[in-house]
């Protein structure tokens, strides 16, 4: 393996762009490979089995392209094919759940943590068991909230409706003791401010995008492959690259020249 | 062909039920195979060739269980995959575009049509044509809802998000001339009285599954191939059956004894 070779990034959709911005910031000089799962999207109400598959083919197309490191940035793929894609590929492989639940456990004062997330992550309990591996004491509670994202990737932000859908899904948490959310869900950082503003000061909001660039730079910088040269960037999509380039544009703020369309048979 | 085959029945997921009610009503003898492609739901929002892709590899399968008659009960897959599921199975095909634009035109008065679809229907403008096909002269405004379906597959219905979104989506046809609107994605009809209330009386609303029950009831009486026999029902889902059950009894009412798993490689 050498240090130049890029970094692999996939997420079921948009969502992980929000890792790729983190880990362009933290570590301008890694070239990124970028994969979006948008004829598959959404994850988050599919099974462990058919996740695994999707994460599988995407994981072995990323190892193809010389890959040093890859990072699975959607929490539902975590939670449910993690273990699956370790065994199947050579590169090391960071999911978004352990760094995110460590982040949460130097946060809470009172070891009460909430988490939010799509229906498959929460069934998963994949954060409480995290959580949990680090400190048995910890209260956990878990709530899915299926409508975040589509929300999200539709525009509705900052508005009556999704001020609605937030207090449904919120409300047991914030009747709660709990002083910390985990955004299990890489979207669901795009409402950040109005989920703030619905719970109050006293929750503290774990976003685990810099969580995970940190981690993918230790782990780098412990195996001495950080890059020095300039970085490249490529992003695909495995249905309709166009409108996935227009999204990411406009629900992230993020420019990107050119999505390449990578389809499955 | 014998009139004890069965009609195949196919949809993104859970919306097409709505059609395979209304057969059931309609024509209480004939045994019904349904297929909801859970695995790649929503198919709205993704692109023609992966929808076609899907469309035929489903549209095969049920062939394969020896169908007399194929319904594609999916307005996304209608617009975009029709001719190509045409081509490629041995069986008569029926989509939901043309009998609901048949409806509509049959209601209209002043000769304004609204539509409402999802992104993928809209940008086809599949109703477009086909209204047009039928009376050149008419006015057709198109729009795309595309946070329907993930809120009625959520259960946020008869409340005020629900409420907030329709008026988004159906403040310019309230303020058109229009007085018919098509409910041009088979989820709709699952929210048709809030968006009668919104609408009010003045706007005729088209609910395409009576008008594709009975279009299936004049192809087969125009054949002789009308069931006269007890019904056999299938339900066949893609990824998670079981919580395609569970769904299908919370969202339409509809109970499952048991949805069998068919996944495709």
């Amino acid at each position: 393996m050498n240090k130049e070779q890029p970094i692999g990034i996939f997420d079921s959709g948009l969502g992980g762009l929000t890792i790729f911005k983190a880990l362009k910031k933290l570590l301008p000089e890694e070239s990124l490979i970028y994969f979006g799962d948008s004829a598959h999207v959404p994850y988050g109400s599919k099974s462990k089995e058919t996740v695994t598959r999707f994460s599988l083919e995407i994981a072995k197309f990323l190892e193809s392209k010389n890959i040093k490191l890859l990072i699975i940035a959607c929490n539902t793929a975590s939670a449910l094919a993690l273990k699956e894609v370790e065994k199947n590929v050579s590169v090391p492989v960071i999911g978004v759940i352990t760094p995110g639940a460590q982040q949460a456990v130097k946060k809470t004062k009172n070891k009460h943590i909430a988490v939010i997330g799509t229906e498959a992550t929460v069934n998963s309990k994949a954060y409480r068991s995290a959580l949990q591996k680090i400190n048995k004491k910890l209260s956990v509670i878990e709530t899915a909230c299926p409508l975040f994202v589509p929300l999200i990737e539709e525009g509705f932000i900052g508005g009556k409706a999704a001020d609605l859908v937030i207090e449904k899904y919120l409300k047991n948490i914030k009747n709660s003791k709990s002083d910390t959310l985990i955004l299990g869900c890489t979207h669901y950082p795009v409402i950040k401010k109005d989920i703030q503003k619905y719970l109050g000061p006293r929750v503290a909001l774990i976003d685990s995008a810099d969580a995970v660039a940190l981690t993918a730079k230790e782990m780098l910088a412990s195996k001495n492959l950080l890059a020095d040269k300039k970085a490249v960037y490529s992003v695909y999509a495995s249905d309709a690259p166009e409108r996935f380039g227009q999204k990411a544009q406009k629900v992230l703020g993020l420019k990107i020249k050119k999505v390449l369309l990578k389809k499955f048979a």
